[in-house]
């Protein structure tokens, strides 16, 4: 960028979007300071000029049509902050590239659903896609990956990479209240969404490790479907079983590659209680990626909220005022691999189940043959009575299998007389 | 970097550099990709070329007179690694920026005495002084303060550094030796060096925090002298007492604004045993930076060692291939700001005094009486007596006072006739 002063258009004005436009008016003497260049808010669009805000936009700057904006010849960069994957976000971003203006954006849906055609017309146009917001907000863990340790071989990426649900866990834990009970909690405390559907059933977190897995194995985003399970079925129960035999409950978001194929997974898992991950709680994200030849190195902080959102726009913003036009993902669009998924129901672990019996003498005898019909070794036992309902509550955790056993495992467990419930099934993941 | 071959000279072949030259040869195609270029090492400068080494200098590449091989006209890097902040490593870097050559080096105490003038040069002569791998090996911590949360005011900056002495005070922790013995351990497996010096005594630590203070704060690299001190005072019983205190004792290095001064330091800490850094162990490196409005950030993984070291260096190689030339401490070098010391004697903590008395009676009210003078009042106290030696070891938290005042106290407490030696003071570090 060679100009001296860098017009911007922000577009979406809510909490996020007002709180970074106030972080660019008052550091805009340390953005020159940095890049040398100044800053100018050209433009603000928003769906309404006069909706009660904490900050008011300047009539001066307000915009209203937002396709009509990312055309407009003043314009450098268009900061897209409306969110999701479709509708008016996705048009936007489109027709900002196609007209030659950097992007940055905090949307992961967006860039995980259309971040290879989206870097392929950024790579031709030259111009700057920049994306750190989308992934655990402030952390700069595309950053570090594209830049700080990408002459690395990368093994395994896992992370904590939803605040809500780990918020909403290490209250269930903390607190000794239902799933539904904290989840009203974080709604009211601004931890989750009115509709926090993305965020419990996973796909927020599933957006996010398909952005971190293409910069880090230089593949093109796959559309296929990833195992993918949410917190929804999480129960007090499971937790004070895992806590007994040593585990905590988190969120996972796994990539890594096995045998030159990929692996991508979202799903709830035990993990040693004084393990790294085990000690990550409330709203934070953490990631661990293990690489070659560095090794294993850990990346945690705030993974939402204005302030640490705005971090990362900056950022980007900053990249851009530099001048520094590189691969969105790290590697040019039409190099990037195009990799085989490994078959999900080879994948090996070991597991927790929770199966809820009648309290019968001899039920446990059954039960435990039913895993050894099905190849599955029991590891660790525990078994919690309700003499008064005349149940049992066993967990179990087993030794390591293939995920197709333990999914015949369950139906068989289903199909039992004793079993009087759908059986909790959690992989662990050794970290 | 227009050119499409990049021609470096790697000056300093021990264990780093035979082992980042073996990661540029496996790693040409990963570097091609990412950065359009292609990477020749042309010159390996050693002492010797028939030294044993596990890599075998190719007789073609060999290079004896490191000056001359600086200012040739081949040579487009230079990596040095060598290390120390005077002699040979010191020309080379100053007559190697001076000759227009791109510099990437790992000497944490040269960038840290002559960062300022070397970063000038650089600037001046348009070149790069990437120096990733000077501070905490592979994590990379540099780029992500110069560049992931650059567009923040930083308030701390608090890590630990030295991979050396953690190992030191975990092994001492774990296995109940003696420092000395730990030590012997240490350097038995390549843990510690020959002449551990500069780790113990908290110099290695103390040049990392200054490369990071100057990027973080956007000022020189002051050569005042820090509050530093090492861990060779530490013995078991602190590490018990401690414990017993709900402590863990570790080596931080410490940066921080107060009222627009600055603090640095080195030093033992007390930091409580559930708290993130207490669970740093072993040989780890890890970073907490605390900033608005990202808030805390923490990074951490291997601090030393060939691998974690040669990830930092390729990444410095890619930037150098990019072509992003920029302000090696992300700030003009010009604009650089002087900034002054915070008076040491006025910091503010509570802190462990270990104070080894004659077990008689009535002592415990005399020493009590010593810290009442000083107006230093007591958090928690625990004593252990030794019935055979007729002595006693008191182990005190405080609660916070200034440094002053503590040093005083200190004083007092020597001259008192029940004290049998010098009391261990350290302090305690909330985070």
């Amino acid at each position: 960028m060679s100009k001296n002063i860098i017009n911007i258009a922000i577009i979406g004005f809510g909490n996020i979007g007002s709180y970074f436009y106030k972080m660019i008016e008052s550091n805009k003497k340390l953005i020159n300071l940095k890049t040398n260049k100044s800053i100018l808010v050209k433009y603000i669009c928003a769906k309404s000029l006069g909706k009660k805000r904490s900050i008011r936009i300047p009539q001066s700057k307000w915009f209203k049509d937002p396709i009509k904006l990312v055309k407009k010849t003043d314009v450098d960069v268009v900061v897209e902050l409306i969110g999701g994957s479709g509708g008016i976000a996705k048009k936007i971003v489109f027709e900002a590239l196609k007209n030659k203006k950097h992007v940055i954006t905090a949307n992961k849906s967006l860039i995980a659903k259309y971040g290879n055609e989206l870097g392929h017309i950024a790579e031709k146009n030259k111009v700057n896609l920049e994306f750190e917001a989308s992934v655990a907000a402030g952390i700069p863990i595309i950053r570090s990956i594209k830049e700080g340790i990408n002459i690395n071989k990368i093994n395994k990426i896992c992370g904590i990479l939803n605040g809500t649900t780990n918020y909403i866990l290490s209250e269930m834990e903390n607190t000794g209240k239902s799933f539904s009970a904290v989840l009203e909690k974080a709604k009211k405390y601004g931890f989750a969404e009115a509709n926090p559907l993305s965020d419990l059933n996973g796909s927020d977190a599933e957006s996010k490790i398909k952005i971190l897995s293409s910069i880090a194995f230089n593949t093109v985003i796959s559309s296929n479907k990833i195992l993918k399970e949410g917190i929804q079925g999480i129960k007090l129960i499971d937790i004070y079983q895992a806590k007994k035999l040593g585990y905590k409950i988190k969120l996972l978001a796994i990539s890594e590659v096995k045998e030159n194929k990929l692996i991508e997974r979202v799903h709830p898992c035990l993990v040693l209680d004084k393990s790294y991950i085990a000690n990550i709680n409330g709203v934070l994200n953490a990631i661990i990626v293990d690489a070659t030849p560095i090794g294993r190195t850990v990346y945690q902080g705030e993974g939402a909220g204005p302030g640490p959102t705005s971090s990362a726009l900056l950022s980007d913003l900053c990249s851009v005022a530099k001048g520094i036009v590189q691969y969105p993902f790290g590697t040019p669009n039409e190099l990037q691999k195009k990799i085989d998924r490994f078959d999900i129901s080879k994948t090996v672990y070991s597991s927790y189940l929770r199966i809820e019996v009648k309290d019968k003498s001899g039920v446990l005898s059954v039960i435990t043959k039913v895993f050894s019909k099905n190849r599955i070794s029991i590891k660790n036992l525990v078994q919690l009575p309700d003499k008064n309902k005349k149940l049992a509550s066993i967990a179990v955790i087993t030794h390591k299998n293939i995920e197709k056993n333990f999914k015949n495992l369950l139906k068989d467990l289903l199909k039992n007389k004793f079993v009087v419930e759908k059986p909790t099934f959690i992989r662990v993941e050794k970290l």
